[in-house]
């Protein structure tokens, strides 16, 4: 047994032991040290470097590491094997991508805004957020000789009268507790109740004087990212926002490594504890306590993820998604509840699952088309969401179609050296002077906060400000020369956005050619399907009407130079709408309103699906899309520096 | 810590431990021995007696042991203090009440015969057992990239198409093992499904060639005695029948006991334990070895007990049900299954548990009613259940009376020194010589079985005949001398039925004043009852068309004695059936019929409840019950020795 010492940029440390030649990333994973191996091990990222304080680590020298970083102790921890006691640091930027929780500031929120105007316009296409639970006061007469119903046949004619209803419910958790409750509060108890048509369901009896909020959360589960929101079910309020990394991203960064450590012995319950244990029920403490309430006061939850993640989620097996032919098992499912799944609210507490409509195409998309509103209008709209993969829906009200498109994680900081998800010390947006190749940067956090990476919505400017600079040329290579390029002694350029003097971190902000090259792949991927779902349709780009972005890429995505680089179609900027998570929102209305969550299951069910793969022209289109802006230049005539 | 010692009369030997001053009785159930104590430990019954062998006790003589016995080491448990290493013997009487477990041997097996004959009496009433679980071998096309239906979609489809239903359900639970399931038998399985009307919801999925058993079990829970059957659901057929004492018992033999133990810190727990853990679970995992099937066959299950053995049953809080103004919880019990209560068969086998009517006339009334098929006759029928109490129901086809009365655990053995369950060992009948006094004894179990103790037949036999050859008197007082009469120091005389040489006992069988009267103060219960009953509706016992009479009291009852000792009303004898456990059979009919279930819920709903306590004529008419036969011989004109 050997001592593995983990010390972070801030100076605190983590202690773990392991075995004579036990892998330093395991161990790692074991101590909940977060160090991101988007590849999940297989030395083909880089991103899992970590630097050799003292002791010793056998690993072999890596493509990703140079002579001179090696010998400065860098290694990548997925090759380290602990053969003495060691003492490693963890750079920020290691962790960057799962990064700690974070409880929004309501008032500061946008994306409270965002909720607000994706509610209006849901209320607009007639969705009505009547929500069904209630508080009832119900008072009893106490059973004497003279009266000796039952308790359940008291409590049952008392919700009856109180809300005047002929079918009333009453589960058997609630009954369990009946006798207790009632004779302690002597009849007089406040209800938590449901309302369907004509029928009232009994969740829960509390005391008559408790001040009794009932509470609902949305969420939605990003293969990267979870976003929760606490509601108060009754003023339809939003209590709190929060964000927090997947738990399961120490299990690799997409879905397709998350499977495979899935089918491992074991591995369903480590995936799914690692969702529910590690994320969400600390969310949902956390959330609690910013809105001072119980956790057991949330009565329903309403989840929007990918067809994998919900998967993992409930503990069903994933794997026939990962091999072909593709197959989930479930696209919709119905009567789940908190306790099946060990989820610390209420446990009895009905869980709303947006419904998935194909291995790759989930529940996070119908949710997010649904909040789009684009099934309801006669105009032809593309809703693209930039998630871990991407995925596409075109239609309007009278169809819609989607796909989705392998475009990897880069739009959330994925597969890029300097990538991280837009949360504190990302530069979200830069502009480069064309004759210095000085660059202005935005970086999210207070004043004075120093870069840690860049998010996606910084590399798109990034690399759009390179291009238009003449600094890279078409396919992403570096062409000029000056004090922020550097070449490396196999040739390969790249730009340091942030000297390390300036920047929070121990290794300086740059993006080189294999990230270039990996986001040039990604938003290839993107415009390339939104050409093949087209003229699938026979539709051509100049007869999309509108354009909603969707996704954890960032808010300051400047649409301009997302056309610029070939990602989106040049169509008129003025078409483009960022519509924050669609997938939260999506959820938060599902949440709210059982015509959402039936309007969500009818979208589900009459939206088609294309499989790209299964479309000839998709890889010469995809080809031909990882330039920039693309092979074709003719198809951006509005662009001017191309 | 001092060692104990309990030594059986069968030589086998079980050790504990005790603390200083640690009571005895509390020492044996901690170390599930078996030793009864119907008062619960309060030095009331005296049943629960050992016999010091070495070692040393601190306890005091108590009025249920003699000078003799009390210098032959016999002390009763309840009242001893361990203060030294001590080993005592436990007689089999003092754990007869709860008997071992028993298979029965089906084919000799009186009971399937009273099985048989209330299914072709309620068939010959309307109702039909046409089971609604059904195996359907259920084969699909494996999915291609042409056909990527969710496995949900899949087995949903190739349902609706064996089944030619339109609506399929299939659960969460058979959801989560879909995926692996199907591809480990290629799309071909068989699966359990539950028909209704239009609608099959799919219980389980199985291998293909299993060869697959689709089990229920009924089961009556009586206060002392738990009794199964475990039938094959697709033929209906009884695989195994077997009963066992209700391990409830050590906390008393009564509710109103097993209630106070209840609301201790912990009781809840600890006797809903007492009767899943220690009683139900065994006796499944017995069944099921008999029948060679796994309990995980036993999809569904119907349960019979009185309103305190269902909520102990369910966990739910029965203290309303014991205290004024005696009010459980609930009368229909819905949506439960196995595993909300830690049954170990199918997980999700649904429970029928048949409703309770009130605080004193619960599931095995309501069952037992049904069974009796009073409800479906024009004439006017008593129907009569012996369990740890005494229950009556009163009507026909147009309506229905019942009422309780504390007849007491007497006709189980309960409150008789000598009293024991119908089974092995147990005097189920006698004649006495009125001559010479001595006795015939018919003895259950194989042949050269030796007694143990008498069952309430047996008593009901040994009380008749003492009076008939005038031994007893209508006070039950010895009047006569003889060899098997004894009087100790206080008067109480007594009856020697077996002298310990020729028992399987430590003890002589024999029967004294005190359990005389116990006897008494029961069958002046049932008699008293039956006459306020009809009273309240204005009707006389030569009204009675009909009377049956169930419960744990044994089939060899003799109906002529029960009468000639003021049990049963004096109406000609061929108007008594026996109808053996009728609470068992109802369960039995609910298991298999979905029309018994409905129809034991329509009786339960209409039949009146007649408190006896309420009656101002109770009590007077039970004072005069509690002799032989009766204060007013002139209500039993047919009896020719009174």
């Amino acid at each position: 047994m050997y001592k593995v010492t983990f010390k972070f940029e801030d100076g605190s440390l983590v202690e773990a032991f392991a075995a004579e030649g036990e892998n330093l990333l395991e161990v790692a994973r074991k101590t909940n040290v977060a160090i991101d191996a988007p590849c999940s091990g297989n030395a083909a990222c880089g991103k899992c470097r970590v630097q050799l304080l003292s002791g010793e680590l056998e690993a072999e020298k890596t493509a990703h590491i140079t002579e001179e970083e090696y010998a400065q102790g860098w290694r990548l921890s997925c090759v380290s094997k602990v053969i003495a006691d060691v003492e490693v640091m963890v750079p920020d930027i290691a962790s960057a991508y799962k990064s700690r929780m974070k409880i929004a500031d309501l008032d500061s929120a946008k994306e409270v805004e965002i909720f607000e105007k994706t509610e209006s316009d849901l209320k607009a296409a007639g969705i009505s957020f009547e929500n069904d639970l209630e508080v009832v006061r119900v008072t009893m007469n106490p059973p004497s000789l003279d009266d000796t119903m039952p308790d359940m046949e008291r409590v049952t004619w008392a919700v009856k009268e109180v809300c005047q209803t002929e079918q009333v419910k009453i589960p058997f958790y609630v009954m369990k507790k009946m006798a207790e409750t009632l004779r302690t509060y002597n009849f007089d108890v406040q209800c938590v109740i449901r309302k369907g048509s004509g029928k009232v369901e009994v969740l829960d009896l509390c005391p008559p004087k408790e001040e009794l909020k009932v509470c609902g959360m949305a969420v939605d589960i990003g293969t990267t990212s979870v976003a929760a929101l606490l509601i108060d079910m009754i003023s339809g309020k939003i209590l709190a926002k929060a964000s927090t990394g997947n738990g399961q991203i120490r299990y690799g960064a997409d879905v397709i490594n998350r499977i495979i450590e899935s089918v491992k012995p074991g591995g369903r319950k480590k995936l799914q504890d690692a969702v529910i244990k590690e994320t969400l029920n600390p969310l949902v403490a956390q959330m609690c306590r910013a809105a001072k309430i119980r956790p057991q006061m949330i009565y329903r939850m309403a989840v929007a993820g990918n067809t994998t993640m919900n998967h993992l989620l409930v503990g069903v097996d994933a794997d026939p998604v990962r091999m072909e032919p593709y197959i989930p098992t479930f696209f919709e499912l119905e009567n789940i509840y908190a306790q099946d799944l060990g989820l610390s609210i209420y446990p009895h507490a009905r869980l709303i699952i947006a419904p998935n409509i194909g291995s790759y195409v989930g529940g996070d998309i119908t949710a997010g088309t649904f909040a789009s509103s684009i099934w309801n209008k006669s105009e032809m709209s593309l809703f693209i969401d930039l998630g871990t993969n991407g995925e596409l829906v075109f239609g309007n009200e009278e169809f819609m179609m989607s796909c989705a498109c392998s475009a990897g994680p880069a739009f959330e900081g994925g597969d890029i050296s300097c990538g991280m998800r837009a949360t504190d010390g990302a530069i979200e947006a830069c502009v480069i002077d064309k004759e210095t190749m000085e660059p202005a940067l935005s970086i999210i956090g207070d004043e004075g906060q120093k870069a840690v990476g860049v998010c996606g919505s910084g590399i798109i400017d990034l690399i759009s400000e390179l291009f238009r600079c003449g600094i890279i040329n078409p396919k992403g290579k570096f062409v000029r020369e000056g004090a922020r390029i550097r070449h490396d002694k196999y040739g390969m350029g790249s730009y340091v956005l942030v000297f390390k003097e300036d920047a929070a971190s121990v290794k300086d902000v740059e993006i080189n050619e294999v990230d270039i090259d990996n986001f040039m792949r990604a938003k290839g991927a993107i415009f390339s399907a939104v050409r093949v779902m087209l003229n699938s349709l026979d539709f051509t780009v100049d007869m999309i009407d509108n354009v909603y972005v969707a996704g954890g890429i960032g808010s300051g995505i400047n649409m301009e130079n997302a056309v610029n680089i070939g990602m989106f179609p040049d169509i008129p900027i003025e078409k483009f709408h960022y519509i924050g998570n669609s997938s939260l929102s999506g959820a938060y209305a599902m949440l709210l309103s059982g015509q959402a969550e039936k309007k969500v299951a009818e979208i589900s069910r009459n939206m088609t699906y294309l499989e790209l793969s299964n479309e000839p022209t998709y890889m010469d289109e995809f080809v031909a899309s990882c330039f920039l802006p693309h092979t074709d230049a003719t198809l951006f005539p509005s662009l001017t520096f191309k």
